[in-house]
């Protein structure tokens, strides 16, 4: 399933002008491509892997790469960008995706401005595939913005300076080389360090002999004790940490709930929080919410579940898959609405397809481009 | 304060042509104009007065009038529309309202598009003063609207034909004039009946001698105890009410609470209800609220308010104070979201200054016209 960029790039090119990609130009097995004429929504859509600069540990598996799908929508002359990412613990690979998007007609529709019926249909064409339901969104989103030629987030009436800082992520590793990533990473005005494999304590303390800026801390489910999450949590905040995105495993929630009430930092919930309905049911149980586009579905749901959070004082953390800066840069619309951003799935990767949001001073800076902000690079 | 509507509207299509409207030329007392060059927001008002058709009776009061006061927000030769209505018992008054609006600097803001920040400087400057903030607001909206060139239920992703019927408001009076009123509404595939004044029995029965069609209930907050009121829910359930709206003073939260546990028919908040935060406390106290733009300050917090609303598995009215065609198209801009609309303020005068929604086959119907899609009558 792996890509030649290059190609890609061109293929696509070619099919933002409005032509069809013909299977065989591609010199590859036919991709599923829906062809409409003039005033149809027309999707297309290719797989590609995203290449790691540095092998990345969470607290179950490391990988090198992760595979994404692109995706077009393409109405009346003009193509909306949108992606799916698929680390491979969330179920969905370049084989579902394809699956899932070659289901979709999306021709039936004939005025993308019906975003509500349009998404509500894809949504409902089968359960789950979040990632694959996101990159029509996106693309979607993208459209839109690109016919009103507004950027999204002056579509949804933000303000682009109110932006966060990103944070850049860690990995789990041998003190050295989480020294030397510290170090590279040195542009960054906060970082997030992966914990929850044993070696906590000496994650904090390789960062901390490098830099003083603030951290945020990921466990991915890697503490099962909830008086060692917040013996551990009470020290954590000695170190400058401001918030521990989920400490417990998703399925302890009256564990979760205990913590999150003692701890003297905000908790939020990542593996544990999915769809919308999540945001009323972590109430109590977390302070706040990790949202991604590969896991809300995209923008549509994602500036809901904000809506929602916000009105039950709750935290809110943008965060994002190992991506490129296509959906990176469409989460980053939604920004100027957040806490906290850890958007730097496009700076993890050697082979970027777009140009987007840029990381300046460490705060995600939007352009004015119009939809999500992207040029082919 | 009553103004010639002929000579208001005359200046009012002068301002829009981008002049300023000269105090004198009205032949009134100068009225506080804000005036900008080019490219900062311009904001106008006048105070006018409806007329309307019948008297108009709640549990509390009667009256003939209502004043609204007229906004316009002007941005680079175009112009968005927005009205305040106040109702007396909220506590507005032409005076407040033109006070407030006085008070704003609209002219710092050279990006209509910032309207997240436009509007949160617009609701901190004084609390209160809801319907003045929401003539604002509306107007911000439409000149959006405007300068995107589409209609505000098209950039929210909405498809127009799912805009529910609208009732149409029977008051409270003798039995012959409230069969008279029913008789005249005919065209209405729905009817609101107030209640709340001891005559409940008689109104529905008047109502219930002329039509079969469905019946939503206002009691105004006239009940007061709560056993009585589950057995007037009861019969009303009998006679094809579909809600009861404001059932029991809003101050009596437990007795609500409990009625809402009992009743077999939904239970709405609506002078109970004001602001966004109200959504989330009234979760277990009624099963739905009233939305109306000059309570929630306008169209931005009452988009929020269906969001959390429908994430707490609310049901949602859209309501409206009497109005012209301005507020009511801009609420109405919303109403392909909501379960239920009363949106009949524009049909219940005589003195309408604009033409927008219409009520075709009982059913509110969008046009194309961009922002919330109202032209001068």
């Amino acid at each position: 399933m792996k890509t030649n960029r290059r190609d890609f790039v061109k293929t696509v090119g070619v099919a933002s002008l409005g032509a069809l990609v013909s299977p065989t130009a591609m010199g590859k097995t036919p991709i599923a491509i829906k062809n409409g004429k003039g005033s149809k929504l027309k999707l297309t859509f290719y797989p590609y892997d995203l290449q790691l600069t540095h092998t990345f540990t969470v607290a179950e598996m490391s990988r090198n790469t992760t595979p994404v799908v692109l995706t077009q929508l393409e109405y009346d002359g003009l193509v909306g960008y949108g992606e799916a990412s698929m680390p491979p613990y969330l179920g969905e690979s370049h084989k579902t995706v394809l699956k899932f998007l070659n289901k979709l007609d999306m021709e039936q529709f004939t005025d993308p401005f019906r975003m509500e019926e349009i998404l509500d249909y894809v949504d409902s064409v089968e359960q789950g595939n979040r990632a694959a339901k996101a990159s029509v969104d996106i693309a979607l989103h993208d459209l839109i913005g690109k016919i009103v030629n507004q950027p999204l987030y002056r579509l949804w009436g933000l303000s682009p300076e109110k932006t966060p800082v990103t944070s850049f992520t860690i990995g789990i590793d041998k003190p050295d080389v989480v020294i030397a990533k510290t170090k590279e990473a040195a542009r960054f005005k906060v970082l997030k360090v992966k914990l929850g494999r044993g070696s906590d304590k000496e994650m904090i303390n390789s960062v901390r002999s490098v830099t003083d800026v603030p951290i945020y801390v990921d466990v991915n489910q890697g503490w099962t004790d909830k008086y060692k999450a917040l013996d551990m949590i009470n020290w954590l905040k000695e170190q400058g940490v401001i918030f521990v995105e989920q400490p417990m495993p998703a399925n302890q929630m009256d564990d979760m709930a205990w913590l999150t009430q003692h701890s003297p930092l905000p908790t939020l919930a990542d593996e544990a929080f999915h769809r919308l309905p999540d945001v009323v049911k972590f109430k109590d149980v977390y302070s706040g919410i990790n949202i991604k586009l590969m896991k809300s579905t995209g923008l549509w749901e994602a500036r809901k579940m904000i809506t929602v959070a916000r009105a039950m004082d709750m935290k809110i953390l943008m965060g994002c898959m190992t991506e490129t800066s296509c959906a990176v840069s469409a989460a980053a619309q939604l920004s100027p609405l957040v806490d906290w951003a850890d958007l730097d799935g496009n700076l993890l990767i050697d082979n970027d397809v777009y140009e987007g949001v840029k990381v300046i001073d460490g705060k995600l800076t939007l352009n004015n481009r119009p939809g999500i902000g992207v040029k082919k690079i």
